[in-house]
């Protein structure tokens, strides 16, 4: 495929990193249905699966700018000096790496880099569930736990960027005596409600767990993360994607629980009879992410022209 | 005071209506320093209460917009029809009062209308602890627990505002078998954390406590609840207000505390050895509420020249 970048009909690169699947795409930017040649790969070690995606994209053509929406912790602080890099991830072997400079050495081209989730979350700004929102989270329940956003019309970030997965939630040891998965923090709300907890809890999993009792505990721990994300940020929306929530009881038996853990206090049609339009999955499903990436790009290009 | 309203010269009035105290103010809204005539009483029932801060206001010149920080819950979103009430508090005799349209009928004025705690973020933000930034928390522990502050530059809105003191955290029955005291929630954070529930639980009020385990007990629940802040919206400063912290050893305390919390996982100097600039109190101390009132004010007036 032949390509030209720049002007009205530039092409854009977006590089959805995750923690097990890396989606890398071109496209036009002008809508969900306009994207070319998406390829998937499972991230081996962080040299070889940076060196497939620089190919991936040398092979498709001139490219405007490439966005990236990765797993972290990362660094999105654009004046610090380890930008682009991801983290102190407990992903074996990503530890501190510098993912936006290795690419540079291969394509020089602008990039965006922000979270996968604040990928998503535009994404689903820019064609899906969140269009016109100021405000609104997206998470993301697979083999972790990840949540990102806007807030007054912007993409979440801060000191760093959210962290959802790790806060604190109530744990009754009494009625789930495990003791949580998170290699930092054992028992937070990634380390209790995400698939990888799942499945070291039940013994398999969670495609595999079809006991009412798995998912009431799961609904359970979701309900006080999305409690706590409605106490802290009152969004407008919030949008719940991820593997975990391929279990279809799952996201009936969140919002039923959501609406009892609210009960009076918050006087508002969204956590009573109206909590089906306002807890969703994501509208652009599993292609949120990488379409969110070619929108960073997208933005970034328009930004550099100004 | 004869004062005139409008232009450059133009004052404003501010009212910080907390749940236990009323703070009026007049000012010209270009200082902290340059605040007239500050009045301040407890508030009695809603008619009362609000009469006398009318007469307040009525005896202080002409005004160009009064801006109001109120406890709350409260009706932020200005096309509701109920913009301007407090909506479901607990406090007695307040629930449901039109506050806005109350002042109104005495007052032929342009309103502005937050929470108590994003008034406090305001003023910090103008002339205090959080110059310049563009992300962060205020969170006042009195008698209950209240927070807000900005998120890329505008205070905290959404579907409602921010309700910091109930969200869930971790609650050890057998360290703490205290039950709480939200009327709501029982052992949610202000439930567990705030003034009324270190009274209930100890028996005494909090400045008349000084047993180190009651001090490391509230250390442990505030690190918690400004943990999950940080998780959902990594700030880049915790203003940390209200009666509770006058107690000298509480905020090194949660400062270290929320260190070993963090431990490892948020690779930042803001959450090691620079905490003691991270989580600070009101640089404006108890009138940052009523110098943000005067703000809002002062932007409310600014909005309409436009």
């Amino acid at each position: 495929m032949a390509v030209s970048g720049g002007g009205s009909g530039a092409i854009y690169g977006g590089i959805e990193a995750g923690g097990t699947k890396w989606v890398c795409a071109v496209g036009s930017g002008r809508g969900p249905e306009d994207i070319h040649e998406p390829t998937t790969c499972p991230p081996a070690d962080p040299q070889e699966t940076i060196a497939r995606a620089a190919e991936f994209f040398a092979d498709n053509g001139s490219l405007a700018a490439i966005g990236i929406g990765s797993f972290g912790p990362i660094d999105v602080r654009r004046n610090s000096p380890t930008w682009g890099w991801i983290t102190t991830t407990p992903k074996r072997g990503w530890a501190r790496t510098p993912l936006v400079a290795t690419l540079s050495e291969a394509l020089d081209l602008p990039f965006a880099f922000d979270t996968d989730v604040n990928a998503a979350a535009l994404g689903e700004h820019r064609w899906g569930a969140a269009a016109d929102l100021e405000t609104f989270c997206y998470i993301t329940v697979g083999t972790g736990i990840g949540g990102g956003g806007m807030a007054n019309g912007k993409l979440m970030h801060g000191l760093l960027h959210p962290e959802f997965g790790h806060m604190r939630i109530p744990h009754d040891r009494v009625r789930d005596s495990f003791d949580g998965v998170c290699p930092y923090h054992g028992d937070c709300f990634e380390g209790l409600a995400s698939g990888d907890a799942i499945a070291a809890r039940w013994g398999s999993p969670s495609d595999q767990l079809a006991d009412e009792s798995v998912w009431q505990l799961e609904a359970d721990y979701l309900a006080l993360g999305l409690l706590n994300m409605i106490c802290l940020l009152s969004p407008q929306r919030i949008i719940v994607g991820g593997g975990v929530m391929q279990e279809p009881s799952l996201l009936p038996l969140v919002r039923r629980r959501i609406t009892k853990l609210a009960s009076g206090y918050f006087d508002t049609p969204e956590l009573r009879e109206e909590v089906d339009d306002y807890i969703v999955a994501p509208a652009l499903g599993d292609r949120a992410g990488v379409l969110g990436a070619l929108e960073l790009a997208r933005l970034r290009s328009r930004q550099r022209a100004i």
